[in-house]
Order: C-alpha cells, then structure tokens, then sequence
C-alpha cells in the first residue's frame, strides 16, 4: 500500500536478574514479557491502552504468539524490542517484533503476534472490528 | 492450648527449570509460589478454597510474609512444603511453612504468612471474622 | 513414515493463582511453563533430561516457540498437556504440543516448539547431532 | 550513629500486565522483583553491582525476605521503590524498602532483605566480611 504509515516504537528493555535461567540467558518464556512491554508503550505512543479498550467494552487476547530466538540475551545486556504494527482487514491487532542491541542493531529474537477482540461482558469473540479501533485506524491511516 | 489441632498438609513441590536462577538455585522470589500452592493444598484438604470464599463473598489477600533461606534448592531436587494453620483470634489466616526434603526433613526455607479478609465488592477490610470462617474454625476445633 | 514410533506424554498441569492474569485467565506468557513442564516429563519418561543431556556435553535452547489460543483456561479448572515428538533429520529436538481438557479433550492452545544442541563449553551451536542422541533415536526408533 | 550516611536510591518501578493477578492487583510474590530492581538501581549507584562482586569471587543469596503489605498496587498505577542500605557489623548486606506513590509517598509496601556472602566456587558461606565489601563500606563511610 503506497501511503501506509508504518507505527512503530522502539522500547528500552531491562533484563531483570530473575528473568535469567541457569544458562545465565533470559529464559525463553520471559521473551513474552518484553513483547508486552513493547506492546505498552505502542499502546501509550498512539493511544491504543489496554485500559481504554476495556472502558470501551473489550479486552484483547493474544491468540497467536511466534517466536524465533537468534541469540540469547545475558544478564547485564541492555537491549530494545523494536515493535511494528501491521495493518490488516480482520478484527485483529497485529505486530511484529525485533528485540535487537540498541548500538548494532543485531537481531537477539523475533516475534509476532496476533490479537482480536473480546466483548468484556460476554466475553464472546468479535468478529467485526468495534467502532473505536475502525476509527483509530483512521486517525493513524492505517485503514486498508 | 491443650486440646488445639494441628491442621497441616505436606504437599511436594515440583522444582520448574524456569524457577530456577543463573547460579542454578531457585530464584527467592519463587518461594512464594510454593508456598502458594501450599495454601491451596491445604484449602482442598480442610474446605477453605480461593474459590469458595470468594463465593461467600471475600478474598483473603496476603499483608506479611516472611521467609527465611537456610539451604538452596537446586533444580533436580525434589521437596515438599510443610504447611501448618496457627489459629487466632483476629479475622487473619495465619500460617507457618517449611520448605525440606521430603525424607531428611532437613528444613530449606521457613515461611509465614498472614491474611485478612477484604469484601470482594467494596475491596475494604473485613474487621470481624465472616461467619462462614467462624464456622469453618468451628468445625475443625481451632477457634480460640 | 510407516513404522515410525510416536513419543508422547500426558501430562496434568495444575493452574496455580499467580499464572492468572487480570482477565481470570491464564496469562499467554505462562503456558511456555506449561510446555516445559511436558518437555520434562517426557525426559523422564523418555531419557532425555535435561541434566543428563547436559552431563553429555550439551545443553539445548529453544529457538522457535509458536502458540495458538484457542480457548483460555481459567483458575480452577484442570488441563493436560499432551507432548508428541517430531522426529526430524536435522541436529533438533522438535516437540508438538496440546493443552486440552482431561476429560473432553476440547483443546485449548497449540504449541510447537523447536530446541538446538549448544556445546556447553563453548557455548557454540552443534550442527550434528551429538552422539547420544543418534543413539537415543535408534532406541526409540525414531531416526529418520 | 551520628555521622552515618545514608545510602539510598529511589527507583521507579513499572507495573507490568502479566504482574496483576486475577483481583486486579500486583500478585504479592511480585513485589520481590521490584525490590531486586531496588537493589540493582542501587548497585549500580553506589558500585556494588552482582556482576563486580562476581568478579570479586562472591554471590550474595538472600538469607531473609519479610514483606509488609498494606495498600495494593493496581495495574496501569505509577509507583517507586525508595531502597535504603542497613549498615551492619555481620558480613552481611542489609537493606529496608518501601515501595510508594511517587507524589504523596503513600507506602503500599514496605520490604526488608537480608543478603550474604558465598564462595562462588565453593559455594561455602564467607562469616567475615570480603575485602572489597570492607572497602566498599570505608568508601561510603558506613562502616561501623
């Protein structure tokens, strides 16, 4: 799509000493920390907040989750999860991951993941997109 | 107390890869969910589950707990948590651990734990014990 | 692959209060324990520990982990996990993965994961399979 | 003592979805992260980071954990940790916290820590005060 605008952060991430294994590398399940951490500050960047949604009436499971690991992260490390949104027709939120060293670049892990849309009272899925995110979409003209 | 009860469960933990930290003990946080699964342990046994007093009306959530570390575990090990109810008069669960070897008894950790009582709706704290914990201490013997 | 023998374990997994997010649900992160806990069961049952493994010379990290979720699962409720190896030529260890209800079988999450061989001294990528293992695969009979 | 200085770092905490348990508040076995992020802050600080006294030849398990929690902390608040080093006689690392709201310091929590000394190789408790800690102490003009 030749005008879309691609909404990304980049966020600092801290490794904590309780999230090394006894490898002395980040265990592999705590990646899904970061990620959300990513997810966060996306959500802050260009109101997107978990807790918004949820006063509009939804909640937003992840229902998929991949991740390629590259190369561990150590303890001490300072990293970042550079996180891109990708647009798409479905009710769905979904993103792209890298967490990667803030100077090289260089690539520790990848992810991506995929969200969709929860009634808060029903807890039923929702398969047309609500008002408010077809609306955020326009905002940040990521509508396709 | 002469006649006093002693309502306990031993329950066997599993040591999870994932719980352990780089110098390949198991991280001091993560004594907390032992000691977790030991209160659930013991609500299965005696008729005090999470689930059913959140039915009545309450959660019960922890305001002190204190551990105390004398041996590490490692991953591999394999131990149980000793978990003892200590009876009193205010509106508080109260109880005493021991993390240890399952046929030394040799004590790793000792824990204690005291909750109160909060109305599940107005989240305030409940100053009297609710009855069906009256009951409940009744119905064991351990009401002082 | 006519005469190919199917690895597998069921494994119970208990949902503990802490793994449970603000949603009354198990968080998406926590069920990378889950899986762990079946790849260790299946090690137990199997022959290929972790610890073992790492005796040989070796230890083996996940470099891909992928997660449907299809279903939440909810405090109180009770699961299995059912793990089946993938036998595959390269130097990997490659699991399926379903969690799913006990007694219906109704599946609730997905999970495949992929593990490397890392010298534990150097720390550097195997990208034969260690001896132990082709032997392990004959026993088995699960060399392709 | 008169002209002992205090040694403090009041460290920002950020409260992390998957942290909240299913009552909407930080799960109590959490707080031990937010103060390992205490103690890092300070570490790195005043120069006593796990990684330089790993270098030195030392780990420094926590021997003693006590938590006191009296308000709970609610996903999507802001909160800090304010961390204050214990100067003792024992060769041991003692710190008190609080854990507080950044503009009224109203405490949720309060947390006190009790680290030693181990012989990284051996892994054999150190009863007398490594010489770098000693150093360290004079540095800072909290030795007793």
């Amino acid at each position: 799509m030749e005008n879309e605008n691609i909404l990304s952060v980049t966020q600092p991430i801290s490794i904590r000493f309780n999230e090394v294994d006894s490898m002395g590398v980040v265990w592999h399940g705590n990646y899904a920390i970061y990620l959300e951490d990513a997810r966060e500050a996306f959500g802050a960047k260009y109101g997107l907040e978990y807790l918004m949604m949820y006063d509009e009436g939804y909640f937003e499971p992840i229902v998929e989750l991949n991740l390629k690991y590259k190369q561990p992260l150590i303890y001490g490390m300072t990293a970042e999860v550079y996180i891109v949104y990708r647009p798409c027709e479905a009710a769905k939120i979904v993103f792209d991951y890298e967490i990667r060293d803030p100077e090289t670049k260089t690539v520790y892990v990848t992810g991506h993941s995929v969200q969709v849309f929860m009634d808060k009272n029903t807890h039923q899925l929702v398969l047309n997109s609500p008002d408010f995110y077809e609306k955020w979409k326009q905002r940040w003209e990521v509508n396709l």
